[in-house]
């Protein structure tokens, strides 16, 4: 099955509008440029909406895409993997985690997707329970990650079809940071001991260990590189490929995405290559100090909103960002233009 | 006069609270120094609040120091003078620049102090009309400089008597770029040619006489750098001086104040001279692209909370921080301990 087969076409985001919200950016009460990358946000927004001003963000939601990891049982992380579960409680039943507390505060509601959690329970957005060791087997198998795919999808025109004007995604799952830096390491072309971070906080021995294991899962996958269905069954994760077809469709029905970290970075690379042209859809929220973030993020030409040396993933270095987008559209509607508040322009 | 008689002693934000709000950051569900800076910022806050967790941030309050500047009339800026007017009455009387805009999506109150604006009114907070041209004469005489430094005093005193619990002071006034370039280069041992940027949006024959006004300003106050009081009268002006001593007088209240960009870090230099220590109770809001901002904020040891380009003055780049501010509080807050949420930690 080819990628043709999974997504329709992308079509960009409004090359007119966005040069008319540049146009309207130079009428109001500032010297030209001098809001700098509010500017950019503010006509990114306009070319995505089609609109100018752009309508202000009244529904963003963040879904959390939560999945275990078989390379987890191999030392990659700082935490045990049942920690996955309790997070998945904490931010879907608690409310009490990182991304609740900066969703809450930028107006975005909370949701968690149970992709491939490691327990015995069914449910709509299940592929299966927890998923392969990445370094010494496939992830999942060609159907599993069909269904994945298919889930993402879903996932992402419920929250269009429901409403929602901008769309962030967030990772759970112990151990998530290592096939991001294989997906990351295969999509750039980068050498293991260049992505491997030291994701929730490991030592100097588990970096080893994680660098051990994303060197043998970017040389199981290395001749998958032009087929990016195969290197997510390979080389991921049920919700990181689930993940990938969210941001894909959300493109596909014309709607911005402010990305996370790593992680979310990782799955948006494969997303691109999933349904080519995606990437004009994504604004990058933040930049995460994992090693990885930065190549990926420069692959895909974008410069994050805001650097605040964040790794908690979960989606909360784009709901860090959020109220800066949300800020942008309300000074293209809300500010007096030169001439209504009678300020006079430059010589 | 010395500049001890014009403010008390500033005592710092709380070293035992501040190592309490590190402590508190552990027990949250998320990795160790996962959030970054924005754990940096609660931890600060509780210090200068001297509570952990900090109160949440209610009534913020920017104050726009309004002045107009000699050197105007010698070719530095891109506008005419009469914008300082126009904007004054555009930020204070119809709410619709940028500053407005930003402050009112952060929950923030603005208001206008006309300290030196070039009309002839009347005011509490009035020190004198316009200001000298610095590169031949000083900005005002030593009677208008301890005016407009009782009056930034007291507008601090003010807003802090009034329930602000957090502090931006902005600038207004066509021209003030300059007398900032030549407040960083004085205070830091910078050459004109490094400090000089491009203001409002100056073209390169302006710039060459925008640095040839710095230099010879410089050179008048060279003999004054150990004295603050006599370098605010020779090269700045009303306006920039009632600004540093609001800033001083925020320390010496314990009351903690997001900078905003290179007029305030100007000002800000200077009043860490006019009353030592009280650069601990300001964290910087933003990085404006102005290249002597940078100096200014080094030599400060500060780090901006956001770098989006901007360069609009106003307090507009503090205000864009706020938001970021204020979830650093809600993180502390609200977020949900391991021992709450029944999470395990790191191994």
């Amino acid at each position: 099955m080819s990628e043709t087969d999974l997504f329709p076409p992308v079509t960009p985001p409004d090359a007119d509008v966005h040069r008319a919200a540049f146009d309207h950016q130079l009428t109001l009460t500032k010297p030209a440029g001098s809001l700098g990358r509010l500017e950019e946000i503010g006509a990114w927004l306009s070319a995505c909406q089609g609109c100018c001003p752009p309508n202000r963000i009244t529904d963003p939601s963040v879904v959390v895409f939560a999945g275990d990891h078989g390379v987890a049982a191999h030392g990659v992380s700082a935490f045990p993997a049942e920690v996955s579960l309790q997070m998945a409680h904490n931010i879907g039943e608690v409310g009490g985690a990182g991304v609740n507390v900066l969703a809450r505060a930028a107006g975005a509601r909370v949701q968690v997707a149970d992709i491939s959690l490691d327990h015995d329970v069914t449910g709509p957005d299940r592929v299966r329970r927890g998923c392969g060791a990445i370094n010494i087997e496939d992830a999942m198998t060609q159907e599993e990650t069909l269904r994945a795919i298919e889930v993402g999808k879903r996932l992402a025109d419920r929250e269009v079809d429901s409403g929602a004007d901008l769309l962030i995604a967030g990772d759970l799952g112990i151990g998530n940071t290592t096939p991001s830096a294989v997906l990351i390491g295969l999509a750039t072309g980068t050498e293991p001991v260049v992505v491997v971070g030291r994701g929730s906080g490991i030592d100097d021995e588990g970096w080893k260990r994680k660098t051990a294991v994303v060197r043998d899962a970017m040389f199981r996958a290395r001749d998958l590189r032009h087929d990016p269905v195969a290197v997510l069954r390979a080389v991921s994760s049920p919700d990181m490929t689930a993940m990938a077809a969210f941001l894909a469709q959300a493109a596909v029905r014309r709607t911005p995405v402010l990305l996370d970290g790593v992680v979310v970075t990782a799955a948006a690379l494969w997303a691109d290559r999933l349904a080519p042209g995606s990437a004009a859809w994504w604004m990058a929220g933040h930049r995460s100090v994992e090693p990885a973030h930065s190549i990926a993020l420069a692959h895909l030409g974008k410069q994050p909103i805001v650097e605040l040396g964040m790794r908690l993933g979960e989606g909360s270095g784009a709901a860090a960002a959020l109220p800066l987008v949300r800020v942008a559209v309300d000074i293209m509607r809300d500010m007096t233009t030169f001439e209504s508040a009678g300020v006079s322009g430059a010589h």
